[in-house]
């Protein structure tokens, strides 16, 4: 009997004939094979098929990729199809094998993209997903409301034990609400992990006797597999709020184990992810894979920045935090985190553009370079939130705060 | 003092200003920011920032990527690299932080591909490599030399306990080398791996009575890496030979980690690696993607096939094959994998194009879809591929061997 429970997803394709390739990769993509093979019973095709259940073309024209069968010009298709469920169960990576697996490299395709992903809320609810997200991570920082200001160690990476201090030491007495690790920076000789674990969790205790405010700091434990749980065991035993995990270079089943024994948020980056999703005619759209992150636990996601230095647009950077802003099951709403040229500049239109504060925003220069000092640099970036909530002219804000003044300068 | 040892990637790029482009992100994915910050002294810039060591334009045209920069015509490079290796020390993760990580979706870049990949003897000394490889393979197969024939169970899904058995008594009485899981199938309700593992493990015993030859399961272990552990365990404790990985579902560490405790050669697969690689601007080569795969222990790794079903072309598949057989420091070679599409007919153009027969070849309908039944299929492949090694045409062979004249009709 046919599984009433279906994972769609839908992709836009080319091929010389995008009906007979979508029929093809649907039987690839399960009980399918090219050639007949005794076994292949009707049954077993009705039970376990995937089935393509609309198909638009919405174009013609040169093939996007390149392929062994260089088809002159190719048809591009909308192409929905549905999975049965039985064939997955519940695990992600069984999932990207049916959803995003050998597909891609099918020669009749000259441009395979997985643009959106529904999943069956059985699936949803068999996992997890974050364990703190926004709730949990502005109850750690007794931070209840407004957009969260963190930033980058700068230089990220490089520094000695008295340099680093002296950075972090900066940033909590200047009351940020998070400092990360750049994700160049994990074990190295010359400032082990475990040293900055102790250090940054002793500068954040000190400051916070001053400040009055928590900081998070969000320690980068990639690394060998066998010893994950260890570097996130250093960071918990000494104190720490975060650990950060470069989920594409570790891949989602490593998130997804580090869910289980985690006991603080775990801030996810993305770096790495742009090579399987920057061309738009291949690979897996950040609507589809942000699904996974956070079915997987990860409770802070990199979207990039609006402004940014990265190679999407504004509207794609708010498009990937709508997505994140959406509802997944009955899972906790993960945090956001904005990255790269963000300044007093950005939350007005970030705010525009989405209208939440439940955000990390990371700021560089703006914190550590700010002419007033980082204190200065993230009170000038909480007012300009506040005047974008506000509805405040940044010029305005200027006029009556000399740290947004100097910081526009 | 700046580290002698040097990782250099050589880099296909697009920049409006190749140049300027190329320090940039030589700076980025090192030592460098985008604003100036105290503490980045000229000694950390020295000791830690990545070079340009080389640069060569290449050409004009429009911009490959879409990016929020958008310049009409870009120009092309081929740019070389080295960041020092103290940067990274020896984790995979982090080399691929350094080498393969933000720089996809920088925004002045709008093409940028990781061609090739050198790594410090140092570097390459700390991994393990392949526990088994070709020599081990062969080992446990009992067999010296020529190519290994194998094959997928098919329907690869959807197969019932006594279908299944049959299926695998089959190929085992066929004194098949290797018969492989799907990488769509790994634990599901219907068929779950304790079950096949148990099922084909007595079917191949019992067939080695018959036949008296060894024939290797590669068991699907894809799944969290909760359980990795234990289903690998599974597969040992029952006698099978071989762990099957999806490694880009899961993620080079995880192939790391299993490298570490695997009592069996790992069968590496490839799913889902076309999405960052299919595209000839984005993401990574094979070339260096299968350094890492090896560095991080695989004993078999996919390669595709020549005359395939996938996008690359038959001299993309000897490229891959070749790197293949290149030497990485003094790990024991790897057995590559040839899969979809693969018959008698194949093994002429390959032994062309590689030279070898330490070569893993899974043919699928010549074997179970053969007239004479799974042995004549897989007798048909033998002979083929000592014809190829011989020189012989394969219309002479079928003259004088029925299996190889009903293969090629």
């Amino acid at each position: 009997m046919r599984d009433p429970r279906r994972i769609t997803g839908v992709y836009a394709i080319e091929s010389a004939d995008p009906a007979r390739s979508a029929a093809g990769f649907a039987g690839e993509q399960s009980s399918g094979t090219f050639t007949a093979v005794p076994g292949e019973t009707d049954e077993l095709r009705e039970r376990f098929g995937a089935e393509v259940v609309e198909l638009v073309e919405t174009g013609e024209g040169l093939p996007s990729l390149p392929s062994r069968l260089a088809p002159a010009t190719v048809r591009s298709a909308r192409v929905a199809v549905e999975f049965p469920m039985e064939n997955v169960g519940t695990d992600i990576a069984t999932l990207l094998a049916a959803v995003a697996g050998n597909l891609f490299e099918l020669g009749d395709l000259t441009a395979c993209r997985l643009d959106e992903l529904a999943l069956p809320a059985e699936f949803v609810a068999a996992h997890a997903g974050p364990a703190y997200g926004v709730a949990g991570t502005r109850r750690s920082l007794d931070q209840p409301d407004g957009a969260l200001i963190g930033t980058i160690v700068k230089p990220n990476i490089g520094l000695g034990e008295d340099e680093f201090r002296g950075v972090v030491r900066d940033l909590a007495r200047a009351a940020i609400d998070l400092i990360k690790d750049d994700e160049l920076l994990t074990d190295p000789a010359y400032l082990p992990l475990a040293t900055r674990v102790r250090i940054a969790t002793e500068e954040i205790r000190d400051a916070e006797q001053i400040t009055g405010h928590p900081t998070m700091y969000a320690f980068n434990i990639a690394g060998d597999l066998a010893g994950l749980r260890a570097r996130h065991d250093t960071v918990v035993a000494a104190g720490g709020r975060a650990v950060m995990l470069p989920i594409p270079l570790m891949g989602l089943p490593a998130l997804e184990w580090l869910r289980t024994f985690a006991e603080v948020p775990i801030h996810g980056h993305r770096a790495g992810l742009a090579a399987q999703m920057r061309h738009p005619g291949l690979g897996v759209d950040y609507t589809v894979w942000q699904q996974l992150a956070r079915l997987a636990g990860a409770d802070h996601l990199h979207v990039g920045g609006l402004g940014s230095k990265f190679s999407e647009t504004d509207d794609e950077v708010a498009t990937n935090i709508r997505a994140l802003q959406a509802p997944l099951g009955a899972t906790t709403p993960v945090l956001p985190t904005l990255s790269s040229g963000q300044n007093v500049r950005t939350p007005a239109p970030t705010w525009q553009a989405v209208g939440s504060t439940d955000l990390l925003m990371l700021a560089g220069g703006g914190i550590i370079g700010h002419p007033q000092g980082s204190a200065a640099g993230v009170h000038s970036l909480r007012a300009a939130w506040d005047a974008a909530v506000g509805g405040e002219p940044l010029s305005d804000l200027a006029e009556r705060d000399d740290a947004v003044a100097k910081a526009l300068a």
